[in-house]
């Protein structure tokens, strides 16, 4: 392992390539291709949007063909391929066959993913120039090494996104690499997210997608920028099985250290999405204790990430914790009035329902010197917690989803 | 009725008054009080939100300890007496004392709002001057006319919203006037809805309640500036009887003209608040059909109306449907994603799941010359329709919302 690989080529047995074929404006590289060594354990998840995208309907039904063992995955920035009917699940097939024959391997072995623009036809013609090319290219050195895999995933990203884990599962090491890209391109739309994770880990694809479910709960899934769920966003896991180590069974003590390590690959990787949120000035991290369930202090804790009001506010460096009770008041969860809390950092704004007197100035001037916010609430009610990350609403945001246009 | 009485006073035998107690940084009127004649009957609708503001807890407990029976409203701007705790009740009540002996009236007949900043001690002494002031006004010419009603009600909304709505039952004349208010302040904080409407109608309270339920299901509550639920949001309707027509029994044809009316006074006055919406420069209609039930196609349609990245776009006057489509999809309700069809004013752009070639030029040249903007979908499922009216979202917003501090 050498400082010139990239996170995703750290973990044994992974190559990744990023290429321009000209979907960006910018020339910037927008085509991304990870290949493994040999078939993987492959574990994936979903958008839940209705218009489930082009590609995502292609994988959806390769996972199940496939058996769960997936070898490479094309990615393309600058077209989401979504909303585009018959053409467009013709044109997401032809990316699986291209990236097969340049990777000489066998049908249903190539997962697809696409972010960008909605409604437009995929300039087909690029993409196979594309594919060739990275093809090529992910035999070189350019391929151990990586590094603009995550850079050609990026859409309006400021930043590419990019992990690495290693734990020790039975006194063996395992890796565990993974890139992800958040929102906005140059012709912005939907914030697609976008992840590939890697592992030399032993495990079975049943095995590997419940793993994955855990981790994504309370990592991806605990993210949000706007509140809109991309018809696009995918999580893909592969398992190469090179480690030299057993196959880590359900249940066991390797599957929860598995799972500890995948959950810090996926926070890592969440937190740098929301922390380059479209126009984003700062992470916001906000855990809601003292809930009936865990499930209503995700509740809380989203309608307060979500808050238009509570957002702007935060941009504003203004300690307004009337707009995150507000929300939370609004959010539908069990809450007791009289025994709620809040701080904001170390500053305690709210104690038993009742407003406490604080230097608002000196809450403001920590905001506006801070470019990570906690925000804890106690609801009052039970023991449940649940954390979520978010960023503040900016000038820039209206820009960047107003200005630029289809 | 000449033109010099303004909406609420058109109605006979209700004075309204608008005075400046100090409350607003600006010397702009922000005490209203609304006084009638004679005992009425009143229905009131208050916030779902768990942190209900001191003059709503009060109000609602006023409604049952009334039986009904309401004479005037005393309302301010510019503090919210929301998250106050005990001596937050305690303003509340003293401002119905006040003003029960300003206008020389028993005890419970008063009703109570506020709005403004949250967390906040009331300025009592400020308010008491203010709704002295107020009782001696209502009894002047000024008190007859209630021109600055509507004004003292305002926070950041930029225009006075009022209506006023004339039907025949029995062949007799009956009145309908009332005032509304939107988001905003000089501090700006919670986006908080207040309606007084006001009639001359025989209605008994049980049956007036339902003709305001009714009537706000599909007006106020199909409303969204930035899917912000207030701590204060109140909708009053007062019913003086002083028309000479039989009492309107309920599921009668009187009953339903009256209701018809009252939807049509309250849809003045949600759009007026929706156009009016914080930092808009477009009012937004969204109407989803086709759908399984209205409930969904109401679901549906504030999905999209709330979408911060559909609301950037028609700012940004990009006719940019994906995004619409992308917001019904995460919406939860039943859709045909072979079946959908979206329009945007006269252009189709999305028919039986298939985007269609349309020239983007001229749709976004229709969307920069126009103030009101109609959007269609139809999911395909059902035959249920909804509509709801929103407002775009602009740097305006932000500042409004960043800019000014608590």
């Amino acid at each position: 392992m050498t400082e010139s690989l990239s996170p995703l080529t750290q973990v044994p047995g992974f190559r990744a390539v990023g290429v321009t074929c000209g979907l960006k404006q910018s020339g910037k590289p927008d085509l991304a291709l990870v290949l493994a060594d040999r078939p993987c354990a492959a574990a994936a998840l979903f958008t839940t949007n209705v218009f489930k995208a082009a590609p995502v309907l292609y994988d959806m039904s390769l996972m199940k063909k496939s058996g769960g063992k997936i070898q490479a995955v094309v990615i393309n920035a600058g077209n989401a391929n979504a909303v585009t009917g018959e053409q467009g699940l013709a044109a997401a097939a032809d990316m699986a066959r291209l990236t097969e024959s340049a990777c000489s391997l066998p049908p249903d072995t190539v997962f697809v993913m696409s972010t960008g623009v909605i409604g437009q036809p995929m300039p087909m013609e690029k993409i196979r120039r594309g594919i060739y090319a990275a093809g090529i290219a992910i035999k070189t050195e350019a391929g151990q090494q990586g590094h603009y895999a995550a850079q050609a995933i990026m859409t309006t990203d400021l930043v590419p996104k990019e992990a690495y884990v290693q734990v020790s599962i039975g006194d063996q090491p395992v890796s565990l690499g993974g890139m992800a890209k958040g929102s906005g391109m140059i012709h912005p739309d939907l914030a697609t997210m976008l992840a590939v994770l890697v592992t030399d880990a032993v495990i079975e694809p049943a095995v590997l997608h419940e793993a994955l479910k855990q981790a994504v709960a309370v990592t991806f899934n605990r993210i949000t920028v706007d509140g809109d769920t991309s018809t696009n966003d995918t999580v893909l896991l592969l398992a190469s099985g090179t480690a030299e180590l057993p196959t880590i069974g359900p249940d066991s003590a390797e599957y929860k250290t598995f799972v500890q390590a995948l959950t810090e690959l996926c926070t890592d990787l969440a937190r740098a999405i929301a922390r380059d949120g479209e126009g984003a000035t700062k992470l916001v991290e906000i855990t809601i204790c003292g809930a009936a369930t865990e499930a209503e202090a995700e509740s809380a804790a989203k309608t307060v990430a979500t808050s238009p009001l509570m957002k702007t506010a935060l941009f504003g460096n203004d300690p307004n914790w009337g707009r995150a009770l507000a929300a939370i008041g609004r959010s539908g969860v069990r809450v007791n009035p009289e025994r709620v809390s809040l701080r904001l950092g170390d500053f305690q704004l709210v104690k038993d329902g009742e407003p406490l007197n604080f230097e608002a100035e000196a809450v403001s001037y920590w905001l506006a010197r801070s470019d990570e916010i906690k925000l804890m609430a106690d609801l009052g009610v039970g023991p449940a917690t649940a954390t979520v990350w978010s960023c503040d609403l900016s000038y820039k945001y209206v820009e960047i989803n107003a200005e630029y246009h289809t």
